[in-house]
Formats: C-alpha cells, sequence, structure tokens
C-alpha cells in the first residue's frame, strides 16, 4: 500500500485545543520539505465550534460520518453539513481522495497517549506499533463496529480513509493548550508520518509479531439524580486509574449522600475514559475495555 | 458581628461543577442541626449555564454585580437578569438580606485551594486566617477594586453581603466533578461555617497577629495571532507554577514556532491563574499577585 495523501485533523471537538494548535505549529513546521513523497494537508474539522470553545455546535461531528448520515438531505444542523463537506473534500467512503487519516484528540481522562483505531488493518497496527515502540507507554484502543451496533460503516472521521488513527491525549481540561501535551502530540504525528515515509520508501520498520490492544466491551453508567444529572461522583480510588484492571467489589462511586459503591462486572476488564467530560450527558462514567493480543501479519 | 445568614453558591460559572454538586452534597448533609444558630442557603447561581455546562450564556454572571449594572434595566442577557434576581434575593447591596457569602469555584490552573477576599474586613481575613490553620497550604489572594479600576463597587456576586470569600479549586477540568476536590471545597465550607458558628457564640478561634497574602497586581497577556488567538503556549517550564515567584528572565511562553519568550516584569510578582481556560477570550495567559502582610486587628 502506497500513501500518497495524509490529512491531519484537528478540532474536530471545538474545545479540544491541542489539535487545532498542532496545526498551527505544523504549518510552520516544514513538513514538505520532509515529506517529498506526501501530500501533506491539515484540517481544522469544526472551525465553528473552535470558535466558540465547545465540543460541538448541533451534534457531535465525530460520530456524523455514517454513509447514510452523509447521504441523508434532511438533516439539518452545523455538524451534519460540515460533515457533508469534509465528506466532499477528503471522500467519498468507496473511492476516498485522502490515504490516511490521523485525528487529534484530547480527554479530561488521564488517558496518556493512547491511540484508537476502528479498523485491525495489518497497515494500521503496525503503524500503531511503531509509534508504541517509539514512545513508550503509549496505549492502544480498539473501537469495532458492534460496539456502536453496527456492521462495518463507522461514524467516526477518521473512517473517510482506507487508514486512519485517532490520537487521544490526557488528561487535559477542555479549553487549554499545554506545551507538554502539544509536543505529544506533535511527535506522535511526527512519527506517524516518519512510518508512512518510510513504508512508502520500502523500508517498514520491523515490528513485532504480535500486538496487544484494549477493545472496547462497554460503558459504565452513573446512577442519576432527581435533576437528570448523576447523583455520584467517581470514587478517588477510580479516579485517573484509567488502563488498571478493576477486580470486582473495587471502589467506583462515591454517592452524593458519602456511600461507596463498588464495582459489579467481571474482573479483569479496565476502565478508560474516566470522567470524561464529553460523556457526562449521556451518563457514561467510564468505558470498559479488555485486553487481547492481535498477530501482526508480514 | 453576629452573622444570623449565610449563603453558599454553587454555579456562578456554569461549568464549574464542583460548587454545583457541593450543594446538592450539602442538602443532604443536615446543616441545620449542626449550625442551630445560622439560617443556611444554597443557592445554584447561574441553572441555565450550569444546563448547558458553560461558563456563561450572554455574560460572566461574577462581574454583574456592579450597583449601576444592577440598576440598569435597559441591560439584556440572561445574567444581566440573573444578577438583578440574586441581588433581590440576597441584597440590596446597601442593606443585604444575607450576612455571608461563600461562593465556591474552580480553575484549570494549579491554583490548590485559594481564598479569594475583596475586601479587607477583619472578620473575613480571620476567617480566612482559620481556615487556613486548618487546612495548611491554602492561598489567600486578594483583588481590590484598583485591579478592576474601581473605587469600590465590585462586580463579583460576594459584594453583595458584608462578609465573602470565593474559593477557587484547581486544576480541575472544567464540566467534571473529582472527589478529592469536592471533598477539599465542603471541608473548606465547613471549616468557614464553624468559624462563624463560633464566633457567634463568642468563641472566636485565636488567629496569628498578621495574615500574608496575595495581592492581585496585573496580568500577563498572549501574544496574538493572525486568527485572533494566542501564538504561544505557556511554558513548560511555567505551567502548574502557580504563587511561585518569578525572575526576570524566566520562560514564561513558547511560541508556535517554538522559541522561548521571557519574562520582562519586576522580579518577586508571582503568577496566578497560569493558563486559565475562561480567560483565553480576554488574552490573559497568567495574572501577577504580590505578597504582602497584613496586620489582624483583634
Amino acid at each position: 500500500m502506497k500513501i500518497e495523501t495524509v490529512t491531519i485533523v484537528g478540532g474536530t471537538h471545538g474545545n479540544e485545543y491541542t489539535g487545532v494548535y498542532l496545526l498551527k505549529r505544523l504549518r510552520r513546521a516544514g513538513l514538505r520539505k520532509r515529506y517529498k513523497d506526501l501530500r501533506i494537508d491539515l484540517l481544522l474539522a469544526n472551525p465553528k465550534a473552535y470558535e466558540k470553545g465547545v465540543r460541538f455546535i448541533d451534534h457531535d461531528l465525530n460520530r456524523a460520518f455514517q454513509e447514510q448520515d452523509l447521504a441523508d438531505l434532511s438533516l439539518s444542523g452545523y455538524e451534519a453539513n460540515r460533515a457533508k463537506a469534509i465528506h466532499e473534500q477528503l471522500g467519498p467512503k468507496r473511492a476516498p481522495k485522502t490515504d490516511c487519516l490521523i485525528d487529534v484528540h484530547t480527554s479530561t481522562a488521564n488517558m496518556g497517549l493512547t491511540i484508537i483505531v476502528a479498523d485491525l488493518r495489518p497497515f494500521t497496527l503496525k503503524m500503531a506499533a511503531t509509534l508504541q515502540a517509539r514512545m513508550p507507554g503509549v496505549f492502544l484502543y480498539h473501537i469495532p463496529p458492534s460496539a456502536y451496533g453496527l456492521r462495518g460503516d463507522l461514524p467516526f472521521l477518521i473512517s473517510l480513509a482506507p487508514c486512519g488513527i485517532m490520537l487521544e491525549i490526557g488528561p487535559i481540561a477542555n479549553g487549554v493548550v499545554r506545551h507538554d501535551r502539544l509536543l505529544q502530540a506533535e511527535q506522535a504525528t511526527l512519527a506517524a508520518l516518519d512510518f508512512i515515509h518510510a513504508a512508502n520508501a520500502g523500508k517498514m520498520p520491523a515490528t513485532p509479531k504480535t500486538i496487544e490492544l484494549y477493545e472496547h466491551r462497554g460503558a459504565v453508567l452513573y446512577p442519576m439524580d432527581s435533576d437528570g444529572k448523576p447523583s455520584a461522583v467517581i470514587h478517588e480510588a477510580l479516579q485517573d486509574r484509567d488502563f488498571q484492571p478493576l477486580k470486582k467489589g473495587d471502589p467506583i462511586f462515591m454517592t452524593l449522600d458519602g456511600k461507596t459503591l463498588a464495582y459489579k462486572g467481571r474482573s479483569g476488564l479496565a476502565p478508560v475514559f474516566i470522567n470524561e467530560a464529553a460523556y457526562y450527558y449521556k451518563r457514561t462514567a467510564f468505558s470498559l475495555v479488555e485486553t487481547t493480543t492481535v498477530a501482526l501479519r508480514p
């Protein structure tokens, strides 16, 4: 697979400033000289939400890229239209104009640097493995279509290209940029471009025979108060422990009247996106993942 | 001074959830039994902004309490009206129905637990000193009217009562509650109520003869990009170093093309509200404070 065009995306969620500032950094970085074989585009995905400092204006842009929605002209709202414009620019899904997408996100949860993939194609997994080798501690998180009750057509922006990763960096508050996280996002993005560049030159880095990834298994919801808001907070024993396996009985919530609620699910699953600001509205306290080992075909 | 009514305020900024959840905790805490001498009201100051998860709908509610604005019926916008309703409920400023206000805020900056006062009345300062004695590491920050170019009439919600403090807790992302910070806010609020209760009973705790406070001196602005947004980020050497004095030449910014910019101001001033999300729109990178020692009159 020869990659000719890569699009680096920031501001898919308008209050996640790191990606937007990364685009500004990269615009000044002389990428054309460094990667002569690639056409690299930089895309501010949701400029209106960025301008207002909000995640989205009407709907989550990163859930707007299913083919049925892209074809549905009756959908109103800024992001529905914005998705169509981005699809026109980078897609169409079945014959995309861009070969690879890198979409930069942040989380209020302690996600460290997590690569999220929505497919398990060998090229994508080898890119992830190469990033892990270069930046120790990087997590790999796979969200299969079944996690969304879907058969294959995904709603994520990265689903527009045959190769795509999301970078998820945290913890960081919405509406701020941090020097350290910005450099981390840049380092990961350049590592991905280096990988693509090397692969194009027939010098794909050697990767291990298998890769460990965290596969999405579900979510744990907050108990609710009479006002439709959570009636408990993430227990301090769980806060910031993303990717650390849970055992039955571990404290997960403190209710507002001071009771500790324990985890009742299957042992061995690990929590991620713990206390993510963007998921309060859908009651999600954290997601659950399970480690699995996948063979990297040569 | 006998305090009869105290109002504890949360959600003055709708995306600072800690205060709102503190109100929910306190509603369940049996305050009436514990403080029989006090009437304690709990006020969710900006319910519409909380519902939407934003700082404010139209304007910053915590800058809406100057008498001229409260009297100006031509001001439109949700917060202008909300300020008038709160003024009606707690005020009027010249003959307030509430004796003491505790307004709970959070910051994305590493403010720890900071008590912000807008006056230097002995009762307020002794309350702050008592909180410091009970919770080591608490900072005391004074914003004099002159910081706003004002003579005396302040725009803050706490200016409605003769005794008022803001609690500023951080770092915490907007739109989330953390167990640890929620307990910290509760501990500080109960310490303030204990102080008032003891003072009412003629048993005001002994305080030192002087108190050290950080007095607001000004702000440092971001350099700007062509899109009206910052063209630099807080340097990693400065990030999270709130209340630590600056020297001339200390790195404060990294520009988007990678240059380090140094502090050129007076040595000895300390930065606070470093990288506060809410201040990007007014270009403020951080505020500057200077330590000063104030006598606590007996």
